[in-house]
C-alpha cells in the first residue's frame, strides 16, 4: 500500500499525463488500485484531462478501446497485476485491430522491488517483471519506469503508439509517478514519413501503367480496408474515389470509412459471400486497388476472396505491390496521394458522365413490414438502418448485430465500429463508452446481442453515469445465436439466463433521463426509436426479442461457405 | 469456425473429461466460443461430469478457483485469444494462492494452424503460439495438442496441477479434441512422497532437541498457513494440535484451517497489527511451529511478524528449518505427521490438565446494539458473525469484508474464503459460485464491498439461476472504501455508481426462491438474517448501508502499522 503524500511541484505522473493531453486525450479510463492511487491525483487534477472510472479493467480497457478508434490514440490506467491482467484481453484486441491505447499500470514502489517483497498483487515470488514478459507480444512499446529513466521512456513509448497505431504499455512504480520531473521544453517530434523517393518512384510508374491500361476510370475499381482509417488516410482515399469517380466497396472490417450514400459505392465485400454486384465489381474489374486490407476469415467470407495479382494495385500499410512487383518503404497514406494523380489522369480521358448506378438496397424500405408483425433479424435490422442519422456512431457486436448491420448502407457521416478480428464478444457495451467520450454530442447507438451483453453489462451504469446520448439495443434470441448456428444449436452451453434489461437499467442508476422498453413487435420497435428520436439527450434501451433460431442473411451466407470448403477455417 | 461433426467413437476430449472426473471434477466452468463447442458436447453428455456456463470469463476463472480451492482440483474451459485472456488474471490468481485450475482453451484447427491462417481470435499474423508464452509465468504444466501426443499431454498437465497444486494450461484445437484417443488403462498414478529419508531422520532429531527442550506442550506453539491447506495436511495439523494440546494461531490466509471454536486457539495472526493475546502466544513462546505459512504485506501485517529463529521450527512445502539448519527434500504432510510424534513425547510429561484460557470475543456479544442502532462496520461484522452456523461456507471478499470478518472466531465447520495475496477484488461473488457448486448443499455465505461486486456482478445471474442455497452480503459504502483509507478519501476515483441492489437480482432472474432487502439498521439487518436462516434453500442478498469513511478495526491497525513504518511497503 502506497502511503504517499501528495506532491507540490512537477512529477512523473504529471510528465505522463501532460504528453497524453498533447496527443489529443482528455479522458483517462480504469479501475484505481492502492498502488495508482497517488499517480491519478494528477489525472483527476489535470486541466484537460478527467478521470472516468469504470466497472472493472476488462470494461475499461474496452472502454479506452473505443476512444483510441476515433481518436487516434486512448489511455488507459491500472493496477498491478489484477489489475492490467484483467485488461490483457482488451489490449491484445487493440493490438489485433490496430488500436492505439496507452496502458499505465501502478505498479509496487521501487523500494519494495528492490527488496523483493511478497506483495499483494504478485506472484508473492518477489519477482515483478512476469507481467510486463505477458504484454511483450500484444504492445509495440514497453517500460518500467525509474526515475532517471521516466521522462524518456514515457516519450519513446508515446510516440511508438502514436506512430504505430498500437498499443503501448507502462509500468509505473508508485514512488516513480510522484517522483520530481523536468518540465518538458517542446512537444514530441511528428511522426516521419519512411518512404523510399525512389521506392515511391517505382511504384508510380508501374502504377501509371497498369492504370493507363484502363480505357476508363470505370474499370478501375478500389477495395478498403481498415488500415486505411488507421493511418489516417480516409480524406486522402475520398479524394483518390473523386477523382475517378472510381467503383468501390470495402470490407466489413472498414465499415465506414467511406460514404456509404455516394453513387458509385458498390457495398461490402466479403468474398463468396458478398451479393453478386459488389462481388463483380471488385472481383471482374479490369483494375484492382486494393488498400490497406488484411483479410482475415470473418472478413473474407472465410478466405473466399478472389483478387488477380496481376491487375491489382495492393497497398499496405510501408509497401507496395503492383502486378508482381513489391515497392518498400512506401507508406499507406503516400501511396494513395500519388494514386490520386494517376486517377486524375485517367478520368480526364472520360468520355461521358460517370454511371450512376441504381441504387442498391437499404433502410429505404423499412415500412414493407406491418407494426403488428413479430420481429425478426431481417426486419429489426431494416428498422435500426432506417433510424439512423448522420453523426451516428454505430457499434455492432461481433455476433448476429455485426452481421445484421455489415451488409446495410450507411447515411453519409455515421462512424461505424466493429471487432471482426478479434471478435471478443461484449466488446462493443463498454466500447460504446468510449466512442461518445471521443465524440461528445453524437449519438451511440449500440447493437448487441443477449448474451454478449450479459459478459460486460455492469458497464451500462457508467454509460448512465455519464449521461451519454446512447440508444441500446439488447437482441434477445435466448443464448449465443451465433454460436448455435456453427454447432450445438441445443446443447446448453449455448444457452444463458434470461434477463429483464429494462429492470436492469433502473437498477444500474437509472433516472429521469433514461427510457427502457421491451418490444417483440415491429410497430414496438418502431415506436421505442421513434421515442428515442424525439428525446436524444436520453440513453434509451430496447430489448429487441426476435426468435432463437434465426440469423442475419450474411451469417447463414458465411455458415453456406464454411458448408461448401473442404476443410473448415479453424 | 469449426464445422465438426459429432464424433463418435472414444476421442482426445473425451480422455481429458475421463481423466478430470476420475480426479475428483464434477463441473466444468467457462464460456463457449466457436473453437471449443465440438468439445464442450463431451462435457454436457458425461454421466459425471456438468457444464457451468458464466457469464464471462474472469468470472468463470474465478468459479474454477473457488471449486479447486475446495476440491483439490477444477476445469475451467475458454475460447482461443479473447476467452482465455479474459481469464488470465483469475488464472494468476489461482499460481499466486496455490489453487490447481486446469485451464483447457478451444483453439483454432491445426489445420488453420499450419496454414497460418489470420482467424479471427488471433493477433491476425498467422502465429498460434503468443497466448501460451503469456501462461508460462503462471501455470506449472502447459500443453499444446496434437492428436499423437494428446493422451501422454494431458496426462503429464493434470498430474502437474493435482500434485504442485498449481494451474495447467491446455491448448486443445478444433480438430484435436474430437480426433480419436485410445481409452486409457488404468488410473493416473497416485502421487509420490519425495521426502528424502535422511533429511526427515536428521529433521526430526533436530526437532525432537528443541521440542524436548520445552517444560511442558503449553510453552510449544504452532502458527499455521495457507499451505496446510493446499497440501492436504489439516487433518494432520489437527492431530498435531490435539496431541499437545497447543496452544496456536493462523494467518488469514489459512483462516478456518483449525477448528478456531477450539479452547487453545489463539486468534488470527497478523503481526504487529494482531490482538495481544494472539500476538503473545505466537511471538513469546519458548518454541514455535510455523507449518504453511508464506508471510505477505498484508498476511502479517505488513511485514511486522516478529518469528526467533532459534527457537523455531519452519515446515515449508518441501523442506524444514529448525533453527538455522535446513532439511530438503522432506515434504509438508509428512513432516507434519513426524512432529505428531514428537509433540505426544512432550504432552506425556504433562504434570496437570490443560489450561483453559478465558474465552475470547467471538459473535456472542451480537445483541449488544439495539435495533434501531444505524448500521456500522463493527456490528455489521458481529451481526454476521452471530449469524453463521457450522457447514457455512464464508467468503470475504479483499476489502472491508475480509478485514472485518479475518478477526472473528468462526464456529467449527465453516470454511473460511479470502484471497489476501492476489487481492482482486470482485473474486469472491463468481467464487461463491464456485465453491458452493464443490461442497453442495452447504451455504455460501458472501460478504463483499459494493465498489467489488459491481465488477463481477453479473454472475448474480448464475448464481440465481443455479438456485445455490447463499446469502450475500453487499457492504453498501458508497465507493473504494479500502482505498479511501489508503489514499484519496474524497477523490473522485474512489468514487462508484450507487446501485439498487434488492432491484439487481429482480433483473437478473429472480425468482420466487430470491429475497432481497436494503438495510440500514442493526435491527434490519438481524430481520434480514433470521429470514435467510429460516429459509434456508433461498438466495438472500442484503445491502447493507454502512457509513462511507467507516472501516474495520483490524483495517485501521494495518493503516496505522503502515504510518508507523519508515518506508511504505509498496
Amino acid at each position: 500500500m502506497a502511503a504517499s503524500e501528495p506532491v507540490s511541484g512537477y512529477t512523473v505522473a504529471d510528465h505522463l499525463v501532460d504528453r497524453l493531453a498533447e496527443l489529443g486525450v482528455d479522458r483517462v479510463f480504469g479501475v484505481p488500485g492502492d498502488y495508482s492511487l497517488a499517480m491519478l491525483d494528477h489525472v483527476t487534477h489535470h486541466p484537460r484531462v478527467r478521470w472516468t472510472g469504470c466497472t472493472n479493467e476488462l470494461n475499461a480497457g474496452y472502454a479506452a478501446d473505443g476512444y483510441g478508434r476515433l481518436r487516434g490514440i486512448a489511455a488507459l490506467c491500472t493496477t498491478f497485476g489484477v489489475g492490467e491482467l484483467s485488461a490483457i484481453n482488451a489490449i491484445a484486441g487493440s493490438y489485433a485491430e490496430h488500436v492505439p491505447v496507452v496502458h499505465v499500470v501502478g505498479a509496487p514502489a521501487l523500494t519494495a522491488q528492490e527488496q523483493r517483497r511478497p506483495v499483494h498483487h504478485t506472484l508473492g515470488d518477489g519477482l515483478f517483471g512476469h507481467f510486463t514478459a505477458m504484454h511483450a507480444d500484444i504492445t509495440c512499446a514497453r517500460a518500467s519506469l525509474t526515475p532517471e529513466n521516466a521522462v524518456a521512456e514515457i516519450d519513446r513509448v508515446l510516440r511508438a503508439v502514436r506512430d504505430q497505431r498500437l498499443p503501448g504499455y507502462l509500468v509505473v512504480p508508485a514512488d516513480v509517478g510522484t517522483a520530481p520531473a523536468e518540465r518538458a521544453g517542446a512537444p514530441l517530434p511528428p511522426r516521419a514519413d519512411t518512404t523510399d523517393p525512389e521506392a515511391l518512384e517505382g511504384f508510380v510508374d508501374a502504377a501509371r501503367r497498369l492504370v493507363g491500361s484502363a480505357s476508363s476510370p470505370d474499370d478501375v475499381a478500389v477495395l478498403a480496408g481498415l488500415l486505411v482509417h488507421r493511418l489516417g488516410a480516409a480524406d486522402t482515399l475520398a479524394r483518390v474515389l473523386a477523382a475517378g469517380p472510381l467503383p468501390h466497396a470495402t470490407t466489413p472490417w472498414a465499415k465506414s470509412l467511406v460514404d456509404e450514400s455516394a453513387p458509385r459505392f458498390a457495398g461490402t465485400y466479403t468474398g463468396a459471400a458478398s451479393p453478386p454486384t459488389t462481388r463483380a465489381t471488385i472481383e471482374d474489374a479490369a483494375v484492382l486497388v486494393v488498400a490497406g486490407v488484411q483479410f482475415t476469415d470473418l472478413d473474407s467470407g472465410m478466405f473466399t476472396q478472389h483478387i488477380t495479382r496481376s491487375r491489382t494495385i495492393d497497398i499496405g500499410a510501408r509497401s507496395v505491390t503492383v502486378g508482381a512487383a513489391t515497392f518498400a518503404p512506401v507508406e499507406l497514406p503516400t501511396a494513395l496521394a500519388a494514386l490520386e494523380t494517376l486517377v486524375a489522369e485517367v478520368a480526364a480521358r472520360r468520355s461521358g458522365p460517370a454511371p450512376t448506378p441504381p441504387p442498391t438496397a437499404s433502410g429505404t424500405d423499412a415500412d414493407a413490414a406491418p407494426d403488428d408483425e413479430a420481429l425478426g433479424q431481417t426486419t429489426l435490422w431494416r428498422e435500426v438502418g432506417a433510424f439512423l442519422q448522420s453523426g451516428d456512431i454505430v457499434l455492432a457486436d461481433q455476433g448476429t448485430s455485426f452481421y445484421g448491420m455489415a451488409p446495410h448502407r450507411l447515411p453519409a457521416g455515421v462512424t461505424f465500429v466493429g471487432q471482426p478480428l478479434w471478435a471478443s464478444i461484449g466488446y462493443t457495451l463498454p466500447a460504446l463508452l468510449g466512442t461518445c467520450a471521443a465524440l461528445p454530442g453524437q449519438r451511440g447507438v449500440l447493437l448487441i446481442g443477449d448474451g454478449a451483453a450479459q459478459m460486460t453489462a455492469t458497464e451500462l451504469a457508467t454509460v448512465l453515469r455519464e449521461r451519454l446520448p446512447a440508444v441500446i439495443v439488447v437482441v434477445d434470441n435466448d443464448g449465443y445465436t451465433v454460436e448455435r448456428a456453427i454447432h450445438g444449436p441445443d446443447e446448453p452451453y449455448n444457452d444463458i439466463t434470461p434477463w429483464d434489461w429494462p429492470l436492469l437499467v433502473k437498477a444500474l442508476g437509472g433516472g429521469d433521463h433514461v427510457a427502457a422498453a421491451r418490444v417483440t413487435t415491429v410497430g414496438a420497435l418502431r415506436a421505442a426509436l421513434a421515442d428515442a428520436s424525439a428525446h436524444p439527450r436520453r440513453v434509451t434501451l430496447v430489448q429487441a426479442v426476435v426468435p432463437r433460431g434465426d440469423v442475419p442473411e450474411l451469417l447463414a451466407a458465411l455458415t453456406r461457405v464454411l458448408g461448401a470448403r473442404p476443410e473448415p477455417a479453424s
